[in-house]
This record gives C-alpha cells, structure tokens and sequence, in this order.
C-alpha cells in the first residue's frame, strides 16, 4: 500500500474507525494520479460539471509546432510524481489518453504579483509553488494542499455547476488571487479563440473562455464570486498581436478595468490579509451564458460555510456509493472498490445549468425537457462495461446519457450519434459508432422510455453514414479494405458489432428488414479472419490478406490500441462463431493461453503508448480496452476455471490502491466499470444482450442497492485471496448449471453465491 | 450632374417623369460613394440591421503589421473609381471614417473555382469581377450590376434583417456562389477570431462570424437559405496554422463537409445552371443567435418573389421620406434633400432580432421589453443634428435610441453611456459624453418619456467618470492639460458643452444640485481661451497657455479633427459668453469672416487626413464636424445675413447630386442632417435648448408631416438660387423679431415663410 498520502491515513488507518467508515471514505482519488492512470486528485460530486483540482504542470501539446509527447502526462493536469503545483483549474478530463479543458486555472499567491507560471525547476519564478504530499488531503469532494512558496492553504470543494475554493493567506499586504484566462490543458498557441472577463463588482466577476482544440468551437462561460471585497485587480494581454484598437487606448487596461478582452489574458486581483485570514472563492461554469453561471451560482452555492458544501457534496458521494455495499477480503479491496466506483461515477459530466439550458453540436443553445444532458462520452471505451454497470445501479442518469446521445443527434448536420462527445462538439476519437451498443443497451434492459422507434432511427442512419471512416466500403465490401485506413481490421470488427446492436434493438421492435440488414452487417467480422494464419488480419480490396502483418503490432496496421492478438478474439456478440472459426474450443483455447502467457519483445513497448511491461499480463494487455472481454472467454472454451485464474489476477495486479495502481488510462472509468463488474463476479461480454458471464467474484459480499427498491445480493462461501476457483454457483437456492445470470435476474432481486475454492472445478 | 449612373437617368430623366415621381425615386445612393463620403451604393431599409452592398476591394487594415493608408477609402467598402467589384456583404457603415463590418462576403461566379479573391489589377485571377457604371442600378434598397467576368446579373433588396440576392448566371455546368467568412472591411490577420458554418441541408445554411475589431468582441450569426438545392459545397480553410486536432483528420473537410469551423473560412456552393436562370438567395442576420437568424428570416422574407420585397422596401423608404415633402429650386435640390434624407435614416441600425432579443453590452443576451434597440451610435457626430432632427420627425424612434443608450449604461461595468456605440461594444471612438446631450435634447422635448431620474443619473455617473480621457483632471483643474493628451482642448471644450446639457436636464427635473455642479462645469471652456492670442490654446498643468501653438494645426496639438480656428467657435450653449469673452461682436465676426475666407497652406492638407482644399471654404471645414454650428453664430453678431449666405454657399457647394458629391465622411448621417436643416432653413445650434437658429432655406417649400399629426409648412417667396438673403420671416402669419424658432413652434403644427431676396437684410 505504497504511497497512499499521510493525511488519509491519520484519519482512517486505525481498525476502530474501520468499523463506522462510510463508503465514501474508501475513496482515494489520489489512485491513478501517477503514471498511466490520468486520474485526477481534486473535487467533483458525481458526475458533476466542475472537477476542481490541481495542475503540476502547463506543459504545452505542441512546443516550436512540434508534438511534445510530454504532455501526455498531463491529460488530467496532475502527475504525482511532480514536486509543484501551478493552480487550480475547474474541468478536467478523468483517465483520458488525450485532452482538454483545465479552465480558469486559479492561483493564491503573496509577495510581488507574478503573473507567468514559472518553471518546474524554478517554481520562485512565477506563480507556482513548491509543495509535498505530506501536506495534501485528498477525499471525494475535498482537496487540500499547502502552497509551500507563499504558505498558502489552499481548500477545495464543489457541487455540481460551483467550484468553492477556500484560501488560508498569511499577513500580507500583497495577497493576490490569479486568475490564469491562458493556462489550459492540452494548450498549444492558438488554442485560446478568446477570452472575456467582467469585473461587475469587487467581488463578483464574470466572463467566458472560447477555446479550439479537442473540442472544436467550445466556449465556457462563469461567474465567480469572492468572500471578501479585493482591493484592486488587473490584467496582462500576452497576445503581442493584440493592438487596442480603435480607441481602447483612452483607458489603462491593465489596472482597475473592468472589461478584460483577448486571446490570452491573465487576471489577478488583489487583498491585504491577517495572517491566518480565509479568503473564499466560488466559481460557477455554464456552457450557455455567464448570466446562467451567476444562476448557477445562487442556486446551488448560496452561502459561504465551506464545510457545509464540502459534507453535502460527500454525502452526495455516499448516497451514490451506497448502491453497492460491499465487504471485502481485506481493506485495500474496499478502497480499491470504493475508488473504482467514484471513477465510474465522474464521467460523463452533467452539461445543462440549472434551468435545463445547454449548448447543443449545433452551437445553439437548448433546453432538455425532461432529462438532464450530459456530455463527455468516451463511447469506444465506455460501452463495454461503463454503461452496462449503470444499467444495473444508475438505470435513470444512463436514460438521461441515451437522450443526451439522441438530442446530440438531432443537433447533428452530420446526422450522426455522438462517437466522442465533448462540450457541444464531437472529438471524433476512436472508432465504431458505440452510440448504438449504449443506446441499444439501455432499451433492451428497459431503462430507456423514449421513442424507441426515433432511437433506432438514428441507429440506423448512423450506421450507415457512408462517408465516415470507410462505412461505405464496409457495406459494400463486408469489410474496410487495408488500403483505406490503419485501423481497417478493428474498425470491422467494431462495426460488426455494434451492428448486431442494431439488429438486436430491430428485433425488440419488430423491425424485420432492419433485424435482417443489420444481422447479416453483424456477421462481417468474418471477412477479416485469416484461415490461415489464424488471425484477423489487414484485407486488400482485391480480396487477399495483406502480406507485411505483424501480430504483435498495435501501431496503424489495422488494428487501433491493440494488437491481432488481443483483437482476434473481438467478437463479443457471437464468440461461439469465432471459436468454431477459429478451429473449435481447443485451438481457440490455446489462443487465449498464450495471450495470457507469452512473453513480448522490447520493441513492443518502445511503439506502444501508454503500455509499459508491468501494465499488461503477457500479451493481455488490461490498460486498453479490446481484449476486457477475453478472459471470460474461457466460458466459452469449457475451461471457466481458466477465467476465474486469470480475472482474480487481473483485479489483483491491475488494481492497487496507490498513486500508481491503475494499469493503463482509466479511461472515463471503463477501467473502473471492468473492476466493479469482475470484482462482483459478473460481467457484460456483449452489451445489448440481457447476459452477463461469471467470473469470480472478488468481494466476500456485495449488495447491489437497485433504483426499483430490490436488492441483489452476491455472496461467497470459503472467500479467499487464494481461492479463487468458483466450485459451485447458487442463483437463488437453485444451483446454476450455466456460465451465465441474465439482467433479470438481478434487476427482480435475489442472490447468487459462489462457492470458492483453491482447485478449479474443470467440469 | 456628372456621373449620376445611366440607369437612374433613362428611368428618371424626363420632366413627364418627374411630375409623378415618389420621394424614393429622388435617392441616389450612389451620392458619396466617390472620395470622403465614406457611404455605400447597396440595398438597405430605413434603419435596417442588414446594408447589403458590394465592395470594390478588401484592403487590408494593416499589411505587414504597418497600417496601410489606402484602407480609408474603404471604410464602406465601395469607391466609385474602382473597377472591379469583389462581393456583396451584409453590413456597413454609412460614411463612417474608421471601420469595421463587411460581413457575410457573397460572389457569383461560373467557371473553375476559384475562392481567392483576385486583384483588381487582374479580377480574373480570382472570385472578383470588372464591372461598369453603366451596367449598375442604385436605388433606395435595390442594388443591380452586371458582374463582367463571368456574364452574371446581380440583383439585390433588404428586409430590415435580410438580405435578398437574384443572380442571373448563364449556362454554366459550374456555377458557383462563394461565401468568404474572412472577408471584412478594415480587416487585419488576426480580426476573424472563429467562424463557425453548418449547412443543415441543400438550400440551407447557419453559422456565425465573431471578429475583433473597432467593435473587440463581436459576433455576428446567420441563416442563408438557396431558391435551388445547391449540388455540392465545400470549404477551403486558410488558417495554416489550424491542425486538425482530434479526429477530424477521419473526415474530407473540404468536400461535402457540413460542419465547418476555424478562423479563415472560404466556402461554396455548386449549381448547374440554365442559360439565364435565377438562382436566389436570402441571407438573414442576428446578434443573438442562428436559431434568431432563421427566426427573422421566417418573419420576414418568406416568399421567394424578389419584386414584392424590392418594392415593400422601397414603399419602407417612401413612408419614412413622406416625412417631409418639398418643392425645390431645381431638381438636383431635390434629389440632394431626399438623399440627404436617405443617409440620417441608414444608421443608427436595429439591433435587435424580431422577439426583441440582442446581445448586450455585457455580452449576454438581452430581451428589449417596450423598444427596439439600436447599435451605431455615432454619437460625437450625430449629436449635433441627427438627434435633433429624429426629435422633429422621428420622435419615437429618437426614443429608443434613448432607450438603447441607457440599456447600453446599464451594461456597462464602466458604468458609461455610449461613446460609440458598435455592435455589442462601445468603440470609444472620438471625444466627449455626447449621449448627454442626446438624452437630454430628447428628454427636454418630450419624445423619451421613460424614467428621465434614471437618464440624469446615469448622464451624471458618466460625466463623472474621473478615468475617462482626462475627466478627473478636468473636474479637478477645470480643465484638462496639455500634458494629459493630445486633445485637451476639444475634449474640455465638448465637456463643457455636454455639462450644460446635464444641468439642463437636471433643471428639468428640479435637481438643483445636479444643475449648479453641471452649470458650473459648463462653464470650463473659458478656462482654455487664451486672451492674448484670441484662441481656445492648449493649457499646461501650470495654468500658462503652451508656447508651441499652431493655429491651424488638427494633429493632436490639442484637437480633433479640427483647429484653433474652428474650435474657438465651439461653446454652442453660450455663444454670447463667448462672443463676449473675446472681444465682442464686432472682433467675433471678424473671426468668422476671416475663417471664411483665409487661405490655408498647402501643409494643412499634407497633415489632416480628410479634409482637401474642395472640401473647405476658406478655413471651414464643413468635412468635419466641429464647426457646423459656425456660420450660424452671425445670428450673434447682428449679421445674419452673413449666416444666410454662408449657409447658402454650403448647401451649394458641399453637397452635389453625384457619386463624389460630399464633402466629407457623411458620418453616419450627421452632414445629411445638417443638410436637411439648413435646407428648411433652421438648425439646432445647442441640442438641449428648444430653439433653433435660423438660417436661409434652400428649399421652395416643405410639410413636415409630423408623428403627432400636425404638420409644419416652410413657405418661401421669390426664392431662388441667387436670392439667398431673408428679408423677413413670418410665423402662422406675424412676423417674426428674432433669429431663431422653438421647437413647439414646430410641433404645434404651423407655418414659417421666409421672404427671399438677393439683397441681404443688414438690420
């Protein structure tokens, strides 16, 4: 339990307190945060539009127009293993492999203003300080920190829409808050479209912030409100282009005016403090309008009692968190569990203000009539077990992310469902159109009690959107030839199928044509199997196999964040029409050992993004999401007690409740979702289907709180870190003769008990 | 009457004609498009928010980062001496001197693509055309030319938020409308700040153009919708440095693309079209929104007949002309007054959607609950005779510009009335509080019958803005220092002049405290006379004059736009004062008599941007606006006569019924106004007194036909060219003992004769 910070475990390390602990106090946020994780450690309530937390670095995307591969590190803005903090900005990305957002970027500082950064090195320069994990606390909805430059505490809180910052000044008569228009996550130099600020008043300020990148035309409007009057305030324009034209230079711009405009602007404003003097601060976003961010403000953030705020938006966290009680073997299961969770329960982000206005794709503003809206789908990563899990305990928050998706859509001149949607724009990354395995999922489990019928609809004509990356050939052809793009194989398979989503949402409708186009659209993953080599490989449009195929590659050469290896077995919907492919259970078998097992050369790692030896089990690589599914496929093989081995060693090597303890990106908590999932001893091969495949569960006992008012109970006999062989199953008192529990089962209550054992049951 | 287009005279030349021609056909837009008038040829409704004209170049603001002088000759876009034309855009400014707008560039053209504009040198290396004057027709909301390079005819009319284009095109398998979104007048490499295109379907298309400029955060959105489903589109986008971050990369942009975003955006559509087939385009603008820019375009152009709202338009102009109808001397008299008119009802501009929606100072958008609100204030020029003359014969629209104002103050987080009111922004452009005096002649004389408390409290905030341009210094000293700026003795001088409108308002709504401050202030323009050398003369922070003066000089040596000269005359609240302070009547019309008729040297010109020697009368520079108030001040010396022939030889040599008829930037309507006043022989030489000085009508006869419904008749008798002196002035039948009229003399409904003569009347 390296590295887990002090000031947690002062509060909670001591067996008595165990006892009473609530779930939320099994949270460590700070899980993640180093390495691959792209975590972040600061404030946010459940899926919350405001995750209020600390950068260690600006690291710039591109330096001299050249891709710095640095920044990678900071897709979340915070690296633990950095020694500064640069501010506190409000939106943040949770476990994304690229990025966005880190507005309003907040700094305290004391002493001669500073207004440019500084440098890790030389954090005395600018606004940074210097600070140490000794003197960080970090809980669901609650950060703080000593800024140990200017002997700042810094306290942060939200609730959904408000950020509230809480400062601890020393004696100062050059007590300074920076407000930093410029700093960004991701930022490169004409990133910032433009920036607006307007001081109303001493203590309330409001403006926006237009930014192009990820997000294409993005635009974040605030009102930010402080305890105290400043006694003055102003701003440097780093933009050197920046004429004041017309006849702005009647005025001094730089100090006491209080209308801020440009492209890269730096604010600050300025109190005389008593030593141990708390300024406050609150920070409201709406994606509509800063008058809607002053609403924002007064509704959910009213007064100025921090610690009121603090309690209710953990209590908040708790009240989700409770969905699933749980004991575990021991306690770093629990935090593990309980920290999964609140990762499953960050994105996607609300994007609607209290009123039900947002910013729709189309640049105009709307209001969701009858849901709340929702942005940041990581779709390609979070249909796989994201969205399941919230079919089962968030059901209702998952039909408002299906009609988020579906006014996406209508706001679409592409006419196309959300891939990658971030802040009224679609990012485009990754590939399929998953929209449909999350929408599809939704509607066959019940949750979704809109127009099916429009739902599929746009399915539909998503699926078939012929120009968007070699949709059209794939219906020609039956596949996407190699010469058309790098991920040709992968793409097929993923649009295989998600069109047995659609085929399977048809049938729910009695759709038959439908059923019959998107079944026969499903079966296309085989036109990319190689009989002969035993792989799915890149296929040219003449027909034959690419010759130049490498296995092992994941870089471009037909396959995206994962190698043939791992999607070769990436037919969820069918798996026992790949396995008889494929040579029939026991060749297929040993397929799955070897991933399992094989040992891989250096180069691998040299080519391979975010994968590092430690992130992946022999050619398994856990850290992307391709091969999630594939232990499970032993159910499949005959040998489930190969799946319960392997998952049991999965969740115990992938998962640790340290800075550096998740294996790969979380990925908007797909990482987190697989964990919950397989910790619980189920999980959903293929979304869309009412199934879930047994594992072995990692908890001794999970109750699983349902929205319908009953409870599913899973339990253990003989539950150990060494048994992990599943002998036996109990489905209700009925002993199950099947690798499967349908959605059913657990939605109208009951429980199930696996019986555990250290030998593998190989019947 | 060079140069009045061909067209204009075979529809309009013949005496038969003329006996039944409407007001509206006696506009020629084309007046003041040659040289400094600085107005546009193109199509627009009285006060509409859309100026759909075409421009004959897009120089550029700046080149190299070095300002590019020949900018200023198109500041609306149009020279007539030009000979190609490079598009049609949507807004103008009509005879401004600085720029801004040009939005929403539209071309026709056939043949191979091209989307760069081209040069006027070589129009056939690019999107632009030659054309000729004899192949264009200029009518009030109608705009004809034919576009030379590629055979196409291009029509085009307004509704007050639409543009309506009819281009004619041969057979052509590709024909082509351009739309350029970086195109703009006073344009600069970093002006387009984002452009955002979504083309909703074949005939439709919405986005917005946000620029920084005169107006620093500005957006502006549209909806364009085709009469024909275009074939194709696409896009060409310009910015270098715009990398398509994300995953835009998967889709062909430039093609068939219908979501277009960046800074630097050409687009275009494709036809295939018959030999002599109209394709018809409408183009509707809004501050708000695109949603709003449909919305004004549903309301009110919905029908594809160009005629109807041609005429619909044009019957628009005739209503508001009707006005004031008159008899003239001659018919180029005629065509000068209804121009004149023509240009005081272009700006200020709507601004504001048809649900009453605008997007405010503050950037919000904002509902006008009881007003339309207006943009294009500019107000150091139109003060002086735009307002006043809007107080006569359009009191309710004088009203909620009023109302537009005081929302702009109450925007305002400088807390400010317009200065220069531009879109959403105040430009700050030129001297002086002028709402002020706007407010108040407005509120005195009854038309803004809102909370006038609340006008004088924000009149006074204002003028109390001690870190406006000299405004602390100039409560404190009495007057602002040379040191201060460049201005100081204009600025004090307009102060002045703008403070005893505030005591005049204040007087009205018995505040005497108000009124003692502000008749006190007013009284500051005698702290920058210099008795000795008989001038208003930049004053040091010591109190002594400073040595360096040139009289003649306009170049920041203590004025604007204007010399010693002209501004000595400046104290319209108290001509008597100042004739007193300096010397007496006799030596005061020694003044004017030598301003008059001096001989200035050649310097003057090299050094004083718009002024040329056929632009002045002597040292009066009628270009400029300073000294429009001068020749009326013989009425103080006991020469009217003086006054009469003076004004007589302006009206005749400042304004002429061709393209380069004016004798300067007609300054957003301010020259025209001035025009019209002296034409009906009276002008409103303070605005915040009732009275108007009289001068020499250059009109036969005119009815104003008032808002109350009582109309006021100017009579004349033996009116002619040379009998330019009044021999007597009869009002409702008594003759008249003063030299000026009230402004209930006017709307009370009633008549004035002048008795012409050649002879002028000494006594």
């Amino acid at each position: 339990m390296k590295k887990i910070i002090a000031g947690l475990c002062a509060l909670f390390c001591t067996t008595a307190a165990l006892a009473q602990k609530q779930p939320y106090q099994y949270v460590r946020p700070i899980i993640g945060t180093e390495k691959m994780g792209h975590t972040f450690p600061g404030a946010t309530v459940p899926f919350g539009a405001v995750q209020l937390s600390p950068e260690t670095d600006t690291i710039s995307y591109a330096q001299n127009g050249k891709y710095n591969p640095d920044v990678y590190k900071y897709c979340a803005g915070y690296q633990y293993s950095d020694k500064t903090i640069v501010g506190f900005s409000h939106t943040h990305f949770s476990g994304t492999g690229h990025s966005d957002l880190g507005d309003f970027l907040v700094m305290p500082t004391v002493g001669k203003l500073q207004l440019n950064p500084g440098t890790a090195a030389h954090p005395e320069d600018g606004y940074r300080s210097a600070f140490s994990h000794k003197n960080e606390v970090v809980e669901a909805n609650y950060y703080k920190v000593k800024l140990d430059d200017d002997n700042i505490t810094a306290e942060m809180t939200t609730t959904p829409r408000v950020g509230f910052h809480q400062y601890t000044f020393p004696k100062s008569d050059q007590s300074h808050i920076i407000l930093d228009m410029m700093a960004g996550l991701y930022n490169y130099d004409d990133k910032e479209v433009w920036t607006f600020v307007r001081v109303v008043n001493d203590t309330l300020v409001t403006g926006y912030r237009q930014t192009t990148g990820w997000a294409r035309t993005r635009t974040v409007y605030f009102a930010m409100t402080f305890s105290k009057p400043f006694s003055s305030y102003g701003q440097k324009n780093y933009d050197a282009k920046q004429v004041y034209r017309g006849f702005w230079g009647k005025f001094d711009q730089n100090k006491n005016f209080p209308e801020m405009a440009g492209r890269k602007i730096r604010a600050y404003f300025d109190f005389k403090t008593e030593a141990g003097e708390k300024i406050k601060m609150k920070f409201a976003l709406s994606p509509v309008s800063q008058e809607n961010a002053l609403m924002n403000l007064k509704a959910e953030a009213p007064g100025w009692d921090f610690e009121q705020v603090k309690a209710a938006g953990q209590q908040s966290w708790n009240k989700e968190l409770n969905k699933i009680a749980v004991t575990t073997i021991n306690e770093d299961d629990k935090i593990n569990f309980y920290t999964a969770m609140y990762h499953t329960f960050i994105n996607p982000t609300l994007y609607t203000d209290v009123n039900g206005e947002y910013r729709g794709l189309d640049q105009n503003n709307h209001k969701a009539e009858g849901f709340n809206n929702y942005s940041t789908f990581s779709l390609w990563d979070t249909y796989r077990a994201l969205h399941p899990l919230f079919n089962i305990i968030q059901p209702k928050r998952n039909a408002d992310m299906v009609s988020s998706m579906l006014a996406h859509y209508d706001q679409s001149v592409l006419k196309m469902l959300p891939v990658w949607s971030n802040s009224a724009n679609d990012n485009w990354c990754m590939s399929g159109y998953h929209s449909v395995s999350v929408i599809t999922d939704a509607i066959i489990k019940g949750n979704y009690t809109g127009d099916a019928n429009a739902a599929l609809d746009a399915c539909v004509t998503t699926a078939r959107h012929r120009s968007y990356e070699g949709i059209g050939e794939y219906i020609d052809r039956g596949y996407i030839s190699s010469e058309s793009n790098g991920t040709s194989v992968s793409n097929t398979l993923e649009y295989a199928y998600d069109d047995w989503c659609i085929a399977q949402l048809a049938k729910k409708l009695n759709n038959t044509a439908i059923f019959t186009e998107f079944s026969k659209r499903a079966e296309n993953w085989k036109n990319v199997y190689d009989a002969k080599s035993g792989f799915m490989r890149p296929r040219l449009k003449d027909g034959t196999f690419r010759s130049k195929f490498d296995v092992l590659s994941t870089n471009g050469q037909g396959f995206i964040e994962g190698n043939a290896w791992n999607y070769s077995l990436y037919v969820p919907q069918d798996p026992n029409a790949l396995i008889a492919l494929r040579g029939g259970k026991k060749h297929f078998e040993t397929h799955l050992d070897s991933l399992f097992t094989m040992h891989l050369p250096d180069e691998f790692f040299a080519e391979t993004e975010d994968i590092t030896r430690e992130g992946i089990i022999g050619n398994y690589v856990h850290g992307n999401e391709p091969a999630h599914h594939a232990a499970y496929l032993y159910n499949y093989t005959g040998s489930p007690w190969k799946a319960q081995e392997r998952l049991r060693m999965v969740l115990k090597k992938m998962y640790l409740p340290t800075s550096d303890g998740l294996g790969g990106n979380d990925d908007c908590g797909q990482m987190s979702a697989w964990y919950l999932f397989s910790s619980l001893g189920f999980y959903p091969m293929a979304p869309g289907s009412l199934n879930y495949e047994l594992g072995s569960p990692g908890v001794v006992n999970a109750t699983l709180n349902l929205e319908n008012g009953k409870t599913f109970k899973v339990t253990t006999k003989n539950q150990s870190d060494k048994n992990v062989y599943v002998s036996k199953v109990i489905l209700n008192g009925q002993a199950l003769t099947r690798t499967y529990i349908t959605h059913n089962e657990i939605m109208n209550g009951g429980n199930i008990q696996f019986i555990m054992s250290a030998k593998p049951n190989r019947k």
